[in-house]
């Protein structure tokens, strides 16, 4: 008892290693593990079972905008692969490369997908002859592989778990509207469900999706003032579908060649929630996306009646809510509480004979420590209301420490400092060159993060690296 | 319009070629498609929206017996795949070989996962300490590769989507109970949802799973006669859990080695409604699994108060069932019911000036063709029992087929003789010997589908093969 007491001690502090912090976290929740080959690792229940409540929120999402699923193979041959230039540029440095098939050494290499757009564009060009058929609006869900040097679980992993959205459209506006439009998706789930305040705007071309004609993104700030790029929305224009030839009949009976989109997000939002919300207790868990929404520990379980109303009350309670009982003897209820506070879920629902007497509950919030006597008379909307609240109250938490984390720097002197002193982001204004981009990463390790839709006034218009005239004012820091 | 048309009637018969109706239907009605590299395939969206069907349907039934999810590398190292002897030799030669990470040369081959035991006992192996943690009821959803000489859509191809139980238990009966447990899950789903019968039972020791101590099965018949394998639960032992030195703290304090099951069912599942559903217009989908259960087709759409009338009712049945409009201009209502008719719709509701001026709809039954007048006022209640009936009339039917080509062989002429001129499940009798069963499968290429649990007296006690005394009753047939 006092052993696995002890594991939740051992947490590392955030302040005093963040990294750290992260790695105590995740594998003593056992969101995930380290697989048997580096850089690989294995979801476990508690981990897969988050994936699982953000899959539903976006594949809902997907299917009310009118997207179907659909499964493409895992492996793309090399010729595939390379058909368009920046593609292939982009992804062949790190996939992995299928030789053999059983005991025969197969006669073109094969790659393990990192991303599907050439396969799937292949086939688009087979199945696709008529406007009447657009738009084609289609998904899958599946993993990907992309050889990584330095890895860790959630945030860069070898192989992942994502969604990949990929779309045709008779036009370019169509097109654009579709790739803002599940940009928009993907900042509404985040924002709503994930409770992490998201910046969107579009990317640089230096840090653009490779063949994408434009790539918009949405970016979160995690509590160590680094930049976690959480989603992205390719605008692909009739890059893929010429170099593809993917050609059908308009209605001017012409041959044409469709516009392209795809979208992607990923087990990496996990790693957001982590480091958005986390502390030095471990998870703290939206109640949205929690895989328990609360937990019932009973005080006194050998007492008579206590086990009984427990049961009671979870039975009623898990018609609405996800809800445990943790009615194991093995351990004392103040190593229950200190178990499951680590594992971030919302509420503690404590249930002991005077609170039996007294006909109520003890419902203290993981969030923020407080306790709240709950009757229970009506119990569910108790429930639901402390529950709304701490979803809320996640979001503004998070949207505060984004804001005391955001800065504006004027020049790079001031860029420079804040990056030393108060990492976060920093809003800056810029030339639109990226050779001030590439300097400004190779003196400071920051990068331009994004274009955000909403451009503010700093008060200068001098790009922060060059001096010239800048239009634009973007968002820099150091990012994972 | 004609031209596509056109398509509808190139569906080749089923009796004049059997092999080529299940190409054109698979191909015609947007199932899937052959994916460049050779035994892979695409699955399209409405091939998918059944597997989602079909997924939720067990997702749901392994959750409500205690199992989680979870997500393991695709990926296993060589060194990992050859520790249990007989899955290594069961496994290797049909495996895809990763050597290249990037442009690195792998110090290790790792091949994609044929299946998942080995990767999953070796993070067992670290996790399991003490019998508190037990049973593991753990199960992942994910795509496998075999590569495999000879493919078919669905039923054979190098990669395949499937679920695979791994679990864990401290008794041989408790992963025994587990075993049988799962396969009874996957033969409800199977009748219930795909209305197809199954027959259930061991596997011999031949067509048992490598490494497996016992595996079960559950076989159904198509409607060429042959036999399709369904779905596998085995009872492993303690083959892998001591091979990857799997141990734990039992209740007595000892080490010990834990029980241990895996099981499985696939993307194979759509070829087995497809085989035993179809017709010679194409697919008929029972109800419970068809991603669109009924059409709505406006007749003289053109005329006033006929398209408002459909989408009235169209917005009303869509609370309760899945429902498809077409109102295309483009095509006549004709055309229009060949095209829902290939694709399987179990109901086609026409709407015209008529029916409403009568306050009714025509329903055309897919399965049998009927059409029923439905009053308008409890549309709802009418249409809810009619799929019920189809779902029923279905899965009668199929056991009607099912029966009629099910025979007895008393002796190695009879049974010949059933396969060459009547082929379909064979119940003889078997000595239990395997060379009895290498020679039938030799002299005439039928297999011993499983020893099934519900034993018949044939009247004879006599081995069909070697005529040795027999004790069990099994099921023989060509196989896909
Ligand atoms: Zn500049
Ligand atoms: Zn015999």
């Amino acid at each position: 008892m006092s052993n696995k007491k002890e594991k939740v001690r051992e947490i590392t502090p955030m302040d005093e290693d963040f990294s750290q912090w992260y790695t105590d976290v995740i594998l003593k929740t056992e969101l995930v593990d380290y697989a048997p080959v580096k850089g690989f690792m294995v979801i476990r229940p508690y981990g897969y079972a988050i994936w699982e409540n953000i899959q539903k929120e976006y594949d809902n999402r997907f299917k009310e905008t009118g997207h179907k699923n659909m499964y493409f193979p895992l492996l793309i041959p090399e010729s595939l692969l390379q058909k368009e230039k920046d593609h292939v540029e982009g992804f062949a440095p790190e996939v992995a490369w299928v030789t053999h098939g059983g005991d025969e050494e197969l006669g073109e290499r094969l790659c393990i997908r990192p991303t599907s757009e050439t396969i799937i564009c292949n086939m688009y060009s087979k199945w696709l002859t008529s406007w009447r058929e657009l738009p084609y609006l289609y998904n899958q869900w599946c993993s990907v592989v992309r050889w990584e040097k330095s890895t860790r679980p959630f945030l860069r992993t070898s192989e992942f778990l994502w969604q990949e959205g990929h779309t045709l459209h008779e036009t370019y506006e169509e097109a654009q509207a579709e790739t803002l439009q599940m940009l928009d998706i993907y900042r509404e789930v985040a924002e709503n469900i994930l409770a992490i305040p998201m910046v969107v705007g579009q990317k640089s071309e230096r840090e653009k999706f490779a063949g994408a004609y434009a790539t918009y993104t949405m970016e979160a700030l995690m509590y160590d003032g680094k930049a976690l790029q959480s989603g992205t929305s390719h605008n692909l224009g009739q890059h893929f579908t010429k170099a593809f030839d993917i050609t059908y009949t308009d209605r001017n009976g012409e041959i044409a060649y469709p516009y392209h989109t795809s979208w992607g997000v990923s087990t990496r939002l996990i790693g957001a929630l982590i480091m958005v919300h986390g502390d030095d207790n471990g998870l703290v868990l939206p109640p949205k996306v929690a895989p328990t929404q609360l937990v019932i520990i009973p005080v006194a379980q050998h007492k008579e009646g206590v086990l009984d109303k427990a049961y009671e009350i979870k039975k009623q309670l898990e018609k609405q809510f996800r809800v445990e009982m943790d009615d194991s003897e093995s351990y004392s209820p103040g190593w229950k509480f200190n178990q499951w506070e680590m594992k971030g879920v919302p509420i503690r629902l404590e249930i002991g004979p005077r609170d039996i007497e007294n006909n109520q509950v003890v419902a203290a919030r993981r969030d923020n420590g407080e306790k709240v006597i709950l009757s229970m008379d009506h119990l569910n909307e108790g429930i639901e209301k402390l529950l709304e609240e701490i979803q809320n109250s996640l979001y503004n938490k998070a949207l505060k420490m984004r804001e005391e984390k955001t800065y504006i720097a004027k020049n790079k002197q001031e860029f420079t400092k804040i990056l030393e002193t108060t990492p976060g982001f920093i809003k800056a204004m810029w030339c639109g060159d990226v050779e001030c981009e590439n300097k400004i990463k190779e003196d400071t390790g920051a990068t331009l993060r994004c274009i955000p839709f909403e451009q503010e006034d700093l008060g200068t218009h001098h790009c922060i690296c060059c001096g010239k005239e800048a239009k634009k004012m973007v968002y820099f820091a150091k990012a994972y």
